[in-house]
């Protein structure tokens, strides 16, 4: 259950200083190969951390041998200095494994606008290379944690190979990738270019289909590190498949762990013309605050799924929409349907279907809902 | 300070018992002209309320006689006999007041998803008939109220005419109009194209500009009422002045009454290349929930305003991007600028300006913070 689960790679994870309280905040995985593939996708956000500047000239070759990444600091908007502590925390790894920092990927997270303290951050990176370990999975996974109250992990079996994630994530989570930096590690032989095509897959379906509240970090990173160490030659659609589980299980753990909230809520868009209609309106409800708010209160507010609808370009027809929430069909034909009493939120997971009678596309879309805990924790995060 | 006072109108605000506790919630506009000319912007949400598939038919003429508008039932979402009921009710008032119901525009605002109680509707348009004054303006005011805490009203005095307005709208409040129904009166004598081309002058730099929450409404109207009864005929340019002054003076009192704001929030966006990049900068820094929450915990977390910033497509260069909150100049060249300490965010009013170095563009975007208050309002609102 840890990026350490597929053959060749070793993991650590430890405490530097970084997070108040001895918690870990450094985290470093290494792939011993044989092979060294890399693909990675990072946030759209065009105010982009120093490390998302250096890591994506890192996998340019497609080949990665190492990935270091802190908890404590996001080094977004750090200007030149940022840059720097960027890159001498990839030379550190590199002279510590003897490497070079040009096959080093660097993420950050954490507060927006201020420098890394180095002096802890270079201390970490050498506790963390001499505490490596086919078993470190887990204790990476812990050091990347922020608001996040679990580590989330992930493993899929192949035939002869395995798929393995870590990820972390609890706000700033929306399609176009999030505060979310996600490490997936398979010991399948695939090649490069297959790898990458397999990583844009399954994050379009996954990862991109998720949306918290609406915000984009500077800062998202997710890494597909691929060893071949099984020995064992993936079926393309075999992989895909895995990666995509893989993906798919860390994204529902992020928003299960999203910050303060009580319910989670699938989206379920029928019925549309396009796959990208779909996604318009999955996303307008997702982030709408007042459906959110409603959600939080038990309240199964339908207006409010049809306010949102209403505010996107998408093919329907007003008059022919129905929404079911948890099974009951609350507006039938754009207007009342069965009774809102009928709808019991009190579970955590909420269903809401929308059917926009336009064609023949199914997209769900995960986000949760918004409480006075999320207000909580955001208004007190920097201080 | 209210539609009555410009000459030529009578208003009245009654309690039909729409609303709990004896509450005033059917209000009634008249222009008793000699003009009746009309303008109206409505809601660009698709999924539009019955009274505003009504009332944009009952404008393309450009006359209007007379306004009924209701609290306590939002008439969306209500199909063919919400239709016949917003139909029935303007018949009454034609027939109370000997006008044509075609002359006559219907605003409705509440919950989504129910049926009026037509009884209760009838009985006030009969009541607010009989009470209709050249002072009532300030009861129809507040029987338009719902969430609303305070009424909101305007008075601007022209050369020899005056133009006077009242809003309601607390939340559902963002661009392209919101949970909002506004009434601007005006004895200036302006023929209805010109009146159109005042209307929208002003809407487009003052309801458009105002940000509460994102969510747009099934419900929103801006109508304006010239009645000629000055005499006077007004400077175009002095008209759209004064109305746009109205508007702007109705949408500050709009958002300073938004769902459980402690924060009046002014974006202050400079040097855009274009209009439109930026109020798609200030807009994507008012839907921010994390900027929001950080603002409601006096936090001046810049960080929250470069990562919205940078989900734009505008014209900036990341590397010389300004923010100053309150005057305090928090980031530099897209870097770390003054100390962060030195913001004052104790006070109602929260002043972020933020820099593109892109042209000459200026735009103000008014925006409020997001507070345990709103999260607890909304979701308890329909239960």
């Amino acid at each position: 259950m840890s990026v350490t689960e597929p053959q060749g790679f070793r993991a650590a994870g430890v405490a530097a200083g970084l997070k108040t309280g001895d918690r870990r905040d450094v985290a470093l995985v290494v792939n011993d190969g044989p092979d060294h593939h890399a693909a990675a996708v990072f946030t759209s956000n065009r105010v982009e951390a120093a490390p998302v500047t250096w890591s994506r000239q890192v996998v340019v070759d497609r080949r990665v041998d190492a990935v270091v990444l802190n908890s404590g600091g996001a080094n977004a908007c750090t200007g030149a200095q940022g840059f720097q502590d960027t890159h001498a925390t990839a030379e550190a790894v590199a002279t510590a494994l003897e490497i070079s920092a040009g096959d080093v990927v660097v993420c950050s997270t954490g507060l927006i606008g201020e420098l890394l303290p180095m002096d802890k951050i270079l201390n970490g990176v050498t506790a963390a290379t001499n505490q490596l370990s086919a078993q470190g999975g887990p204790t990476a996974a812990e050091a990347i944690m922020t608001t996040d109250t679990v580590a989330k992990q992930a493993l899929v079996q192949g035939d002869g190979w395995q798929v393995g994630g870590m990820a972390k994530g609890a706000g700033m989570l929306a399609p176009a990738l999030a505060t979310m930096l996600v490490v997936v590690t398979t010991d399948a032989v695939v090649d490069p270019e297959e790898l990458d095509r397999v990583l844009r897959t399954a994050t379009a379906q996954t990862f991109d289909r998720i949306d918290s509240d609406g915000c984009q970090s500077t800062n998202d990173t997710v890494l597909l590190l691929a060893s071949g160490a099984s020995g064992v030659t993936a079926d393309p659609q075999a992989l895909t498949e895995a990666v995509t589980t893989c993906c798919a299980q860390l994204a529902r753990q992020l928003i299960a762990d999203a910050e303060g909230a009580k319910h989670d809520i699938a989206i379920e868009i029928r019925s549309a013309a396009t796959e990208s209609d779909a996604l318009e309106v999955a996303r307008s409800i997702a982030r709408n605050n007042l459906f959110k708010c409603a959600v939080f209160g038990n309240d199964p507010n339908w207006g409010r799924v049809l306010s949102a609808v209403g505010t996107t370009a998408a093919a329907f027809d007003p008059q022919t929409l129905d929404v079911s929430i948890n099974g009951v069909e609350v507006c039938r034909s754009g207007g009342v349907g069965e009774d809102r009493s009928l709808v019991d939120l009190t579970q955590r997971e909420v269903q809401v279907t929308v059917d926009l009678h336009a064609g023949d596309v199914t997209v769900t879309v995960w986000t949760n809902d918004l409480t006075h805990d999320y207000v909580h924790e955001n208004s007190a995060y920097s201080s």
